[in-house]
C-alpha cells in the first residue's frame, strides 16, 4: 500500500458532486484495501470558490461533475493536456465535442472515463467498451431518461394526464421545474449519441439525432397502449441500417415480451442487440445524485490501476445457512372448525407472524393458503413440522419461498 | 498494427469450444483492427486428439472450454505457472478450486478471466468486478440457470406439469437427457457461490450453498402464482447477514414489480443491491454455445490489451434519418361507409401495409386504430398528411411508433 493518497480535484458540487464528496469519504479505506492507494479531495471548485489551476496542481485526476459546455470544455482539454486522467458525467460536453475531446485524451495518453454520463449507475459504457469489444452491435435500445420514463409510468399507473403527472414527478424531485430538455427528448438524444458512437464507432453529431418528445402524449394513448397489451416509453434507438447508421428518440408502443416494456419508473435500461450475444440487458436507477455519484466512484477506481482480471484475495466472513425468508405454505386440510385457528397458534408459538391467508372450501377439504413476514428458516420448519402432524392435514404442506421488491 | 497473431490454444471442442472457434474466426479482422494484434487458434485439444504441451508452447494465451474438473485444474494450473492467461468457462472448477486457482495466477502475474462461467453472456462477473469495484453490495439475486427458468416459464404459459414442461425443454434442446444438475439447483449453486465471491471477497464452499430445486414444483403451485400475481423462479441468492453471509438456491415467488419476474424463457438475469447504486440488474441468454462463446472472446479480448477507457477512433459512415418503423395511427373520423376504404387506399398507394385495424364507433363518430407493418417513415408520413386533409377526419392524426420484440 502506497502511503500517498490518490488525490481527486473536484469540479462542481451540485447534486451529484456533494453525493460523490460524501460517497469517496465513505468507500476510501475499502478502495485502499482493494486498490492499495487511498482516494482524497484535494480541492474542490465551485461557482464561487476554487481556483482551477491550484486545483490541477495538487490532483492526480480531475472529476468533472459541473455540467454545461462552457468553461467545462476547457478545463477538461487543460486537466487532460496536463496528464491527468478526467473522469465525467457530462452529456452535452460528450455529445457535442466528444471527438475534441477523445483526441485530446488520445494524444495525452491519459484515460477519460464517462459511464455517469449516460443511465446513471446502469453500466452500459463499460458493457459496450470491454464485455462487448469483440461483439458487431447490431442495435441499441434504450430508455435512458429517468424523468420521462417516470411520467409515462404514472399516466400508465394512475390515467393521469400528461400535465398532472408532469406536475406530480416536480413535485417528488423526479423532474426540473424547466423540464424542456428532458420532455422533449433533447437529453435523451445527447445520451443516445454517445451510446451510437460507443457501439458502432461512429462520430454522431446531436443534430443528427432525430428526436420527438412526450410531450404531446395523452392520457388516451395510454389507455389504448394498455388495452392492447402495450407499454408506452420514450426510446432511444441507435442502429445499423444499409451501410450507415439511425439515432432516434421517439415515444413508442412495446410488446409486453420487450425487455424494456417492464422497465417503470424512474429507472433507466439498456438493450445491447448482437447476433452473437441475441441481447443483453441492464437496467437501474437512471438518476439520483448518490446513483451517478457511484457510477462516477467506479470510474475512478478504474482509473486508478487498471481492473484486475482475478477477485483480491478472500476476507474470512462466516458463511451462515439458517436465515430468514418470508415462506408461502400450502395446506391441503379437512374442512372443519378451528383448523385455521389451531395452524395460526402453530405458527405463532414458532414466532412465526402471518401476512396473508386465503381459505378455501373444496367439500369435505379445503385449503389453506398462506404468505408469512420474514422469519428464520429453523423456526418455519419447526412450525411446519408440527403442522404436518394435525391429524386434518391431508397431505405434505408445501412451502415455497416468496421475494418481495426490496427498493423503490 | 503488430505483425505476429495472438495464439489462442483452445482446451476442448463441444458445443462452445465449436462457437467458440468460429467466432475467433469472424471477428478476427474487427478485433485485429480495434486492438492491434490478430487472436488466432493455435491449437486444440480434444478427448482424442492433440497434446497438452505442444498447444501451451505455442500460445499467448489459454482457453479452457474441456469443463469438469480433471485434467482441467491440471492443466489450468500448468499454463498459468507458464505464464499463460487463462479465459475458461468452467463453473465446476472455480467453484470448488476457485482459491487454488486465483492464487496461482496471482502468483504467477498473469490474468484468469471467467465471465463465461456465470450465466453465460450477462456480464455479471465484470461489472461487480469493475463498476461496482468501490460499492459495498448487500445482496445478488439471480436466475443464473437458463433449463429451470424455461420449464417454470412453460409451466407458467401452458399449465404443463413438470415431466411435460422438462420433455419440452428436452426436445428443444434446452435441457440435458440427463437434467439433473440443472433441475436440483446444483449448477445455480456452483454458479452462486462464484457470485458470492465476487460480491464479498469470501470463498464460498459449494458446500456452503444449500440448494433446493424445481424438480418437485407442480403446476397447482404456478397456478396459485400466477391467482396472485406471482411469477414462481428458480432463484440464487448470496446476501450479507450479521456480520456474515448466506448463499442459497430455491424456488421463490417473486411480485411483479421485482426486476427478475420478467425474466422468461432460457433467459438468465442477476439483481446486484448496494446503499449508494440501489440495484442494477443484468440479463441476456443464459447459455447457448454461440453467446458463452461470446463473452469468452470478450474475456480474450481484455487479456490482450487492458480494456482502454476510450472509443477508438471514429469510421466514417452515414447517419441516416429516414428509416424504417412501425406505426400505430389513430383517427377520429365521421362513422360513415367508405371511410375505412379510402384510409386503407391512401396508405396502399405510399407502400404501407396494415397489420391490424380496431374500428369503433362513438354514435356519429368513429375510431380508428391501426398499427402498420414496418415502412420507411418518409412514406408513412405522406400518406398520413393525405389522411389528414380526407374531409372526414374529424382530429389531426395521432401517431406512435411500435416496436417489436426481435429475438426469442
Amino acid at each position: 500500500m502506497s502511503d500517498e493518497p490518490f488525490r481527486i480535484g473536484l469540479l462542481g458540487r451540485g447534486t451529484v458532486g456533494t453525493a460523490f464528496a460524501h460517497l469517496v469519504e465513505e468507500r476510501a479505506d475499502a478502495i485502499a484495501a482493494e486498490v492499495g492507494r487511498r482516494p482524497q479531495l484535494s480541492g474542490v471548485l465551485t461557482r464561487s470558490r476554487g481556483d482551477f489551476d491550484d486545483i490541477l496542481a495538487s490532483s492526480d485526476l480531475i472529476v468533472e461533475l459541473m455540467g454545461g459546455l462552457e468553461p467545462t470544455r476547457d478545463y477538461v482539454l487543460r486537466a487532460m493536456d496536463a496528464g491527468r486522467h478526467v473522469v465525467t458525467a457530462n452529456k452535452q460536453l460528450l455529445s457535442q465535442h466528444g471527438e475534441e475531446v477523445f483526441e485530446a485524451a488520445r494524444r495525452a495518453g491519459v484515460q477519460l472515463r464517462f459511464e455517469g454520463a449516460v443511465a446513471g449507475v446502469v453500466p452500459a459504457i463499460r458493457v459496450m467498451a470491454e464485455s462487448l469489444a469483440a461483439a458487431h452491435i447490431e442495435r441499441v435500445h434504450g430508455i435512458v431518461n429517468g424523468t420521462t420514463n417516470f411520467i409515462l409510468s404514472e399516466m400508465a399507473r394512475t390515467g393521469a394526464s400528461y400535465e398532472e403527472a408532469l406536475a406530480d414527478a416536480q413535485r417528488l424531485g423526479y423532474a426540473e421545474a424547466d423540464p424542456t430538455e428532458d420532455v422533449t427528448g433533447k437529453d435523451a438524444a445527447a445520451k443516445m449519441a454517445i451510446l451510437a458512437r460507443l457501439a458502432f464507432n461512429v462520430a454522431v453529431r446531436l443534430d443528427q439525432v432525430s428526436y420527438e418528445g412526450i410531450d404531446r402524449l395523452t392520457a388516451e394513448d395510454i389507455a389504448y397502449a394498455k388495452e392492447l397489451g402495450l407499454s408506452l416509453k420514450l426510446i432511444g434507438s441507435a442502429e445499423r441500417i444499409d451501410g450507415g447508421i439511425a439515432v432516434h428518440v421517439y415515444p413508442a408502443f412495446l410488446y409486453a415480451d420487450h425487455p424494456l416494456a417492464s422497465v417503470n419508473g424512474s429507472f433507466n435500461a439498456v438493450t445491447i442487440e448482437s447476433p452473437a450475444i441475441t441481447e443483453i440487458t441492464l437496467s437501474g436507477p437512471g438518476a439520483g445524485g448518490i446513483q451517478t455519484a457511484s457510477a462516477v466512484l467506479g470510474d475512478v477506481v478504474s482509473a486508478m490501476i487498471p481492473p484486475p482480471s482475478l477477485p483480491p484475495p478472500a476476507v474470512d466472513l462466516p458463511v451462515l445457512t439458517d436465515t430468514e425468508f418470508s415462506f408461502y405454505l400450502h395446506l391441503e386440510v379437512d374442512d372443519r372448525p378451528g383448523v385455521l385457528a389451531q395452524v395460526a397458534e402453530l405458527l405463532g408459538l414458532q414466532g412465526v407472524s402471518i401476512k396473508s391467508v386465503v381459505q378455501k372450501g373444496l367439500g369435505q377439504e379445503a385449503r389453506l393458503v398462506m404468505v408469512m413476514h420474514p422469519v428464520l428458516e429453523s423456526r418455519f420448519r419447526a412450525a411446519v413440522a408440527l403442522i404436518s402432524r394435525l391429524d386434518f392435514v391431508r397431505e405434505p404442506p408445501r412451502v415455497i419461498r416468496v421475494i418481495e421488491e426490496t427498493f423503490e
